[in-house]
């Protein structure tokens, strides 16, 4: 059975939980939680040597790290991974995108603002950066789902589903999505999709890390 | 015929100038300089709203931005993109590594401290944080190529060329490769591999970018 290595609260590990559930795959979620250092434990670290989740675990024990490479190698074959060689590579590029331009300033916002605890008071200067590249980032989002329902082809694919994932919580990091009304409805649109689950949706099997 | 938007000192426009010569592909090369402006003309706009390079035009007018977004469309067929499912997929995970932990830091460094004319006497802050995090992205390509001659596959692949556009010019923005024997071995393979083209290559039907 597939491994998931995630974090409940990363919008990184989220985009994979999303995807196997709309997908119908099953899988062993296996939980490793940042904030307390589970992912700079040995156990884990002989897994991925950089400590970053998630990570996924075929069943021959193969591993492969970074979410939305995780996205399309679980795609390929199915209608959320673009038939199209145009199309996925228009999938490819809102993805990396949204590594480059999107996810180090709206995610580390939510991290700091949110999840950590007492990071709201620390106030580095950095959050003045996340706040203008975050909204850089929405505004070609904006601009572009400005004649579209969906990042690419008119329709969910993976594309969607890595830009989702951050930025449905984008307002837990003080990024504020009312002037991005076009952006507003694609979120919505998403959600209204089959098979849609929250960030809280977890599969019923979920473990800690085992011990060496 | 193809038409490349590229500046010719950006690692990532370098990357596909570098595919496309390995793969024999004719195309027209259209300059523009990020540092004069180029890409923020009426022009250059209509083509990418984001102003940024590399940027891909097929025969028909449709457009493709991110340079790894790029590479694997090019790619497709061709031994340079694995055919098997699971190594494809591990060339996206470098290639979003590449994207998301490599690039924002070794490639600022050079922009500023080699392009930008007086960049260097800024010395802003964010120079020690570019050194952190490119440090600790080598190290991670270091550890990798411990035991492999490429990233995937011991081939050489669109992984590799992503990588090397900004690494084989990272010491030009300070970062020492010195302390990164594997990386230099590496480095030193993809370039004496077969068709490999330097940065400064260009083919003979450069133009400007056509006024409106």
């Amino acid at each position: 059975m597939l491994r998931l290595y995630s974090m409940q609260s990363s919008g990184n590990s989220y985009k994979v939980r999303l995807l196997l559930a709309k997908l119908g795959l099953p899988f062993r979620l296996v939980d490793i939680d940042l904030l307390r250092g589970e992912n700079r434990t040995p156990e884990f670290l002989i897994k991925n040597p950089e400590g970053r989740v998630p990570l996924l675990e075929l069943p021959g024990g193969r591993l492969l790290a970074e979410s939305n490479a995780i996205l399309v190698y679980l795609a390929e074959g199915t209608s959320l991974l673009p038939e199209d060689r145009f199309a996925r590579a228009e999938a490819l590029r809102w993805m990396f995108f949204e590594q480059h331009s999107h996810e180090p300033a709206i995610a580390a916002a939510r991290f700091w603002l949110k999840l950590v605890r007492g990071g709201r008071d620390l106030r580095t200067h950095d959050i003045d950066r996340w706040m203008e590249e975050g909204h850089a980032a929405l505004a070609v989002m904006e601009r572009h789902l400005g004649r579209r329902s969906f990042f690419v082809d008119n329709r969910l694919t993976v594309a969607d589903i890595a830009l989702y994932a951050h930025t449905h919580v984008a307002e837990e990091g003080d990024i504020d999505l009312a002037p991005f009304p076009n952006v507003r409805g694609w979120l919505a649109r998403v959600a209204a999709e089959a098979d849609h689950v929250g960030m809280e949706w977890r599969p019923e099997n979920a473990t800690a890390m085992p011990a060496l």
